[in-house]
């Protein structure tokens, strides 16, 4: 299973593929950030993140975008703002044919850190042990994709082990 | 001058496309409303918003796009919604090439109806006054759209009277 994650932001929105093998370890394929220019027109910022993530998508074809639930911002502005850029995001999956599927912030350190209220570094140390990367991801916005993308990976395989008991 | 005025909900989001001829006199294009099924994943919303504003800039050929800022909603949930229909709804604009006009709900309503404050019936009623429709646009987001797209042919032209004083 192929799956990309996508950390949006109204500066940073990171991006994470990562592979789950039969042998059930991870692999990172590809993971970065893209980076918006504060000053560039709203149009423009949001036509960047749809064509970035869309090459992206077609560069490596993964099978499902999973992404973070926001229910916190600081206030309606940043709600509106971040609104859309997730709304581009999701926009681009759709495009692409993909289903998104959403996960909520404390499954996503759960999944990766064991522990819902984990810190930042602590989300960047485990992504990295998890997938035997050399250094800790960065911005922390590539690192909370290869998170959700982990977390929708978890899901899968525990859906998957209930799956033949609850036929 | 042409203008598409968009008005963007989480359920309905309203576009008018607006004709304002050298006699200076004002002719509704088109308008009408793009409606939301509830049930609909999230995805499937924002593709059919980008799909349908997209067609209506191809039949249409508006030279811009008008569109209400927004300041306030009634939590951070809603706002998220509502940025998300809105991000698509731009960059719907920028891939037709276009630019995107903000107005404050404030000047849209003053341009209208000669008063910040008017209801939303206020609106539909002029509106109707001055695009010489036969009955008020329905829902309330139509009128909006054709509000904010009558609101960008009163600024321009208002900013055209004033350039020959100030160059």
């Amino acid at each position: 299973m192929r799956v990309m994650g996508i950390d949006c932001g109204s500066e940073y929105t990171g991006y994470g593929v990562v592979d789950h093998g039969q042998g059930q370890e991870l692999a990172c394929i590809a993971a970065g950030a893209i980076r918006l220019k504060t000053k560039d027109a709203m149009t423009l910022k949001l036509q960047k993140i749809f064509d970035d993530l869309s090459a992206i998508m077609t560069a490596h074809r993964p099978e499902i975008v999973a992404i973070e639930e926001v229910f916190y911002a600081a206030n309606v502005k940043s709600a509106l703002k971040l609104g859309q850029v997730r709304g581009v995001a999701m926009l681009a999956a759709a495009s692409a044919g993909l289903q998104v599927a959403e996960y909520s912030p404390l499954s996503i350190k759960s999944a990766v850190a064991g522990y819902g209220r984990a810190e930042k570094q602590q989300v960047q140390q485990m992504v990295m042990r998890l997938l035997r990367l050399p250094d800790p991801p960065e911005p922390a916005d590539t690192a909370d994709a290869l998170a959700v993308a982990i977390c929708h990976i978890h899901t899968a395989a525990t859906l998957k082990r209930y799956e033949p008991a609850t036929r």
